[in-house]
């Protein structure tokens, strides 16, 4: 256990952040760039407010709970100002992206700009201690909520009377924010709101014959018959078992520690390429052919929530599965994910058959974001073993 | 060639249209299925205006230039009635997608909905001599021009006026259309919007330096080094190429036939992965890292449209890089989407080694179109030489 934390830890101190530092930062306009070659090339200067708000939140996150180094919280300085300054439009509503100098250039047609933005400025806004930043979080925060039974607005292209669908991610989202903004939230605030998602993951997305939690729902939890109703990304589901482990240690409620275990397991069952190894990106649970052509491919992402929903898990039930399944999937993702020439980041985006798919180390959705949290967490849940 | 001309005929004849006749229909309410497995049996019923637009064309379109058979023209009625009845909203624009029943479900967001159903009800109305659906074809074909400068409407989510574009697919689809609709246009209208659309495309997406058609380009015509700006799609430009030298070939411009001949050649070029043989989906003109994580699989419309350029090129020029090709694109085409069990239709989703991605012969994207209508085209045009 120790000579696996060692292993992430110095893959953090490396591999990872040293990367981002080198190669991201903007000087000139504030905040980072983000599509990064397999070298740490800038190759494109746009700028994504998903991955801005996520950078800002891994150094703000650092800076509170592992080291208060300077240059972290001058890093994330850098992204909390250009959000701050440029991410919103004038109803307060974030924009999916921005040019280099942050003039706007896709809408804020999607919640997830303002679920990111708030992490970041509310974790920013605890490490400067400034109330400016941890009033902004509060402000998104609650403005998320008001939006939440038509995140989309006038973008929704669904008509929703004829086929009504209950998303997954916004609930999952919300199950991790919560937490994040624990400094912000009345005690009743958060237990309203994860209570809320923890019944609705549980109760509607949770799809019990296959094993999988369910992109999309109908309205009443039962299963719709559809594309949208049959998608499952194991990677997400995953993702959320962690989040919602997170909540049940918080309240110290074992029964929910053991079924959030079991479901993770069966999520990675199902998920689990047994030809090439590793985790498919999308499925369909009758094993009809998804709308994403995407579907087999390997993402970072997805093995490294999988790795801390197993690490979790093995720590709060001490089930061998846990164990067994974290030393397969650290077996796969050093292997294949890792950039073994050492201080440049990792691999983001593999094929079936685990060769890379896209060289780069950031791009439009690959930011500082999942790799370090990762890596932080899991030397972390090591060390404690 | 004769040989060849057989082979095209007889898969036509054998593999393809039974396929649809057989599995497609929809006796209860009309309409066709198109998400069909491998072995044609339905796996979901939603109804895409696209394809079934596409279908009702194909059927109508055989009816008048191949042969006059009463159940292509019902099969072709059963998607024409549907999209009258049941495609548009109430104010003339086609929606995305439909239930199996005609209710809608993904709103008119999209333009191509309106293209493929002007292109469809305005072939069936020939076919069937019925002025309901021309003038129906006619009133979509304005309404796309009222349309075109923002096809999109309120579901455009990029904030133009930071960084304005235009995209090469409206162009495109409309030098198609005019000429499928050259029985409703007048002859001022048919030169008017082919002229625009040759120009634009040659004028502004033909990128010379790199032998590419753009996907999307700034106002002016010049490149914007952006995601957007660098993209091209291989396929796109060769369905482009062949689409144009139609027109090219209606006007009898050599000099323009030529030009077209030699820009097919160069996307070619670009586009041909050397290594796993094949023609990308998706390319950066810079060699970045596209967004686009299907960028590397091979699809079926994309070889079917360079057969097509290649062999309409080889009979306008006799250029023999033009033989050369199609001989290339013949063998990787016929050996890899071909489903050698015959009877069965094609495969469509490769992935980059060529290998069968996605076992469906027919889903979202994929119907009775582009296989019909090239084995179709090929086969006459192999015959003629």
């Amino acid at each position: 256990m120790k000579e696996y934390a060692a292993q992430y830890w110095k893959s953090l101190y490396e591999d990872v952040l040293p990367f981002w530092q080198k190669h991201s930062l903007d000087q000139e306009y504030g905040g980072y760039f983000t599509c990064l070659d397999a070298d740490g090339h800038v190759y494109d200067t746009d700028k994504f407010v998903w991955l801005q708000a996520r950078q800002a939140w891994t150094f703000s996150m650092l800076y509170n709970r592992l080291d208060q180094r300077q240059e972290w919280l001058d890093i994330a300085q850098s992204g909390a100002e250009f959000l701050l300054k440029h991410g919103s439009d004038d109803k307060g509503n974030y924009y999916f992206s921005l040019t280099r100098e942050g003039q706007p250039l896709i809408a804020p047609y999607n919640i997830f700009s303002d679920c990111f933005a708030a992490m970041a400025l509310g974790v920013y806004g605890r490490a400067a201690n400034d109330s400016i930043y941890l009033d902004e979080a509060k402000r998104i925060y609650e403005n998320i909520l008001k939006r939440r039974s038509n995140p989309k607005g006038k973008y929704t292209k669904a008509i929703t009377a004829t086929r009504p669908l209950k998303n997954f991610a916004l609930p999952m989202i919300l199950s991790n924010l919560a937490l994040e903004l624990d400094h912000i939230l009345t005690e009743e605030e958060l237990n309203e709101i994860t209570t809320d998602c923890e019944e609705l993951i549980l109760g509607s997305f949770w799809h019990e014959e296959q094993g999988v939690l369910l992109e999309n729902v109908s309205p009443d939890g039962s299963l719709s018959d559809s594309f949208d109703g049959r998608l499952t990304n194991p990677g997400h589901g995953l993702e959320a078992c962690w989040f919602l482990l997170d909540i049940a240690e918080r309240r110290g409620d074992q029964v929910l520690i053991e079924k959030l275990v079991d479901m993770a397991l069966k999520i990675l069952d199902f998920g689990w390429d047994e030809q090439h190894d590793g985790i498919f990106y999308f499925l369909d649970i009758k094993g009809h052919p998804p709308q994403q052509l995407e579907w087999d491919q390997k993402l970072w992402w997805v093995h490294f929530e999988a790795l801390i929903a197993m690490i979790k898990g093995y720590r709060l039930t001490k089930n061998p599965k846990c164990a067994s399944w974290f030393q397969r999937l650290h077996t796969y993702t050093w292997e294949r994910f890792h950039d073994h020439r050492g201080g440049l980041e990792w691999y983001g985006y593999l094929n079936r058959q685990g060769q890379v798919l896209l060289p780069l180390k950031g791009g439009k959705w690959k930011g500082c974001f999942h790799i370090p949290r990762a890596l932080f967490v899991l030397a972390q849940e090591l060390e404690s073993l």
